[in-house]
């Protein structure tokens, strides 16, 4: 038996229901364990899709979050990489077969077995279902647990564990920088880490938005071109211009029209979910060789590795600081794309509740 | 002013008229051309799309045809590469702008002002469009001929000049070889050479058919296994199985069954050409950054270096021989997909007419 210790969290028992405070059982730091006093915890789109069950499956209750940055208060007797004091962050996995071709390869995200999600899924300690950030403290193995570099905003940097990472790896996956035109669509939580990361990696960056009210935003977080995608004008300019293209919508659109602007043997990889499946022509991926793909989150060390890198350049989120409370409306605001660019949760508010 | 021939065709007049003779006229050889007697032209299903329109923008009268095989009658003054007496192909290419940055790479088929088809293009040289491989010879500059291995049976080399290069080029691109499972989706005309030549670049080869009355078929072809495609407990123990995918299925079929069967990284290549768009589901490539890619021909140097390869490995089509007054009774065996797996037309019997 694992012993336990019961700590505050936020959650919801249930689909229709809004988020409000419960407990929730941690693990005591086994050997190889760190447990970490959570500072700030970054709001994802998919913390509202599983917290009402939209992707169906959700098993309650549920504690979301997977942005998470704190201090280690404690580790285990074997852990080796990690001391108390440090700051370090968790992000979507905390866990992983550790066996497979993929987890061999560093690509815990596509483990196997499955990889355990920091929350809703199998708790392999203790049996429940793994809680996430929206919580005072998380135990997690210390080879799934990152390093901050020092000179970054704690708060802002939550959102790099998950909106970070998932622009970061396919970025680097399709050989992004000097040299390369590359499309972002969509300016939002994970479209404007992309324009961030995808400058800093040295590409020529093109930001495809529906609203002209973007424009200023999207030159101020590095884009060097804005392109409104509703105009076929301007859409046309660039036709079989760009090396690659991050999408990062998650409402319906037209894959078409952006796969048109891939130059050969170019790419688009979605990173956002659509509900629905997306219709894609046939000559849109023959005619040039190119390519419709996805990609999820990264491994463990390649968010390491976008950490590092955006230590180096000085990339955080831009984030709005909520108190825990206001995690509900958060989510309705969230759903309106009423954001710049992502909610962040400062967990001082849930530590001082009763 | 352009000099030219009048020589005998078989084509049409109209979307909704039978093929039938006509008289075109050919350019008289020019210093960088090559004539040849046409032997044998294989019957492709883009024959079929372009003679009736289907996919509009078809200039008539029309000479389809552009898996050809013939032998050099005569060559310009300064061609360098072929003499009178050399047995030649011409495949989906007879020209192109040689100057921008694809036709540099070796990707004429990806010209950026757009590659000079065989049949139905606009014929820089007589300002009609240009006639295929229905009629009795035909003139293209040395650039775009292609050399014939000595060792294989001519009239069933004619279909390696499309459906051989159309399923090498992807499987070459995606690196098929020793160790990679490969799936090969459709046994036809496509199919069958995708088959072949995966088997004969080491790969394992899963072929994959709607009927369990091509199992023996796709295994004679050299497939080590074949899976029934609409029996969702054999295509289940595929998943997350295969490298790479070749779908050569130009009627509506489920993506998504195939993208599962993908391996993480995997990309499924279609080179048959669906009428509607294929919904893609965002999942389907967000989980294992798969692709969905496309591939179409290949350019000429790969065109080459494919004959070389099926010369090698002894690799032809398995065709039907006909006769070019038997065109539109095979049109309509192919719309029922009734040949194994080519039909080739003998041009013999459009010479001997009158």
């Amino acid at each position: 038996m694992v012993e336990t210790t019961e700590i505050k969290a936020f959650g919801t028992e249930a689909a229709d229901a809004p988020l409000d405070q419960l407990n929730i059982a941690r693990r005591k730091p086994t050997a190889h364990d760190v447990e970490i006093d959570i500072l700030y915890c970054g709001v994802c789109h998919s913390d509202l899709h599983t917290a009402r069950n939209e992707w169906h499956g959700t098993v309650f209750p549920c504690v979301p979050g997977h942005e998470i940055v704190g201090k280690v208060v404690s580790v285990g007797a074997h852990v080796q990489k990690f001391k108390v004091g440090d700051t370090v962050g968790i992000g979507c996995i905390v866990d992983s077969c550790r066996e497979c071709q993929y987890c061999q390869e560093g690509l815990e995200q596509y483990c196997e077995p499955g990889m355990t999600g920091t929350y809703d899924s199998p708790d392999k300690y203790l049996g429940t279902q793994t809680y996430g950030g929206y919580s005072e403290r998380i135990v997690v193995d210390e080879n799934y647990v990152l390093r901050i570099p020092d000179n970054l905003d704690l708060a802002a940097t939550a959102p790099l564990l998950c909106a970070g990472i998932t622009t970061y790896s396919p970025l680097r996956h399709w050989n992004v920088g000097p040299g390369k035109k590359v499309g972002i669509v969509g300016i939002g939580g994970l479209g404007h880490m992309g324009i961030k990361i995808a400058k800093a990696m040295g590409a020529h960056v093109v930001a495809f938005t529906t609203s002209e009210s973007k424009f200023a935003e999207a030159q101020r977080l590095g884009a060097d071109e804005v392109v409104l995608s509703k105009d076929a004008d301007q859409m046309a300019a660039y036709r079989g211009k760009l090396h690659f293209i991050l999408d990062a919508v998650s409402a319906e659109h037209d894959i078409n029209a952006y796969l048109r602007l891939l130059r050969v043997d170019g790419s688009l990889a979605l990173v956002g979910a659509p509900e629905h499946p997306l219709p894609v022509a046939a000559f849109s991926v023959i005619m040039g060789r190119k390519s419709f793909a996805g990609s999820m989150i990264g491994g463990i060390a390649e968010t390491q590795e976008m950490l590092d890198f955006c230590g180096q350049h000085n990339i955080v989120a831009d984030i709005e600081m909520i108190d825990i409370r206001q995690i509900n409306e958060a989510y309705e605001r969230l759903l309106k794309g009423d954001v710049k660019y992502r909610f962040v949760i400062d967990l001082a508010s849930l530590k001082g509740s009763h």
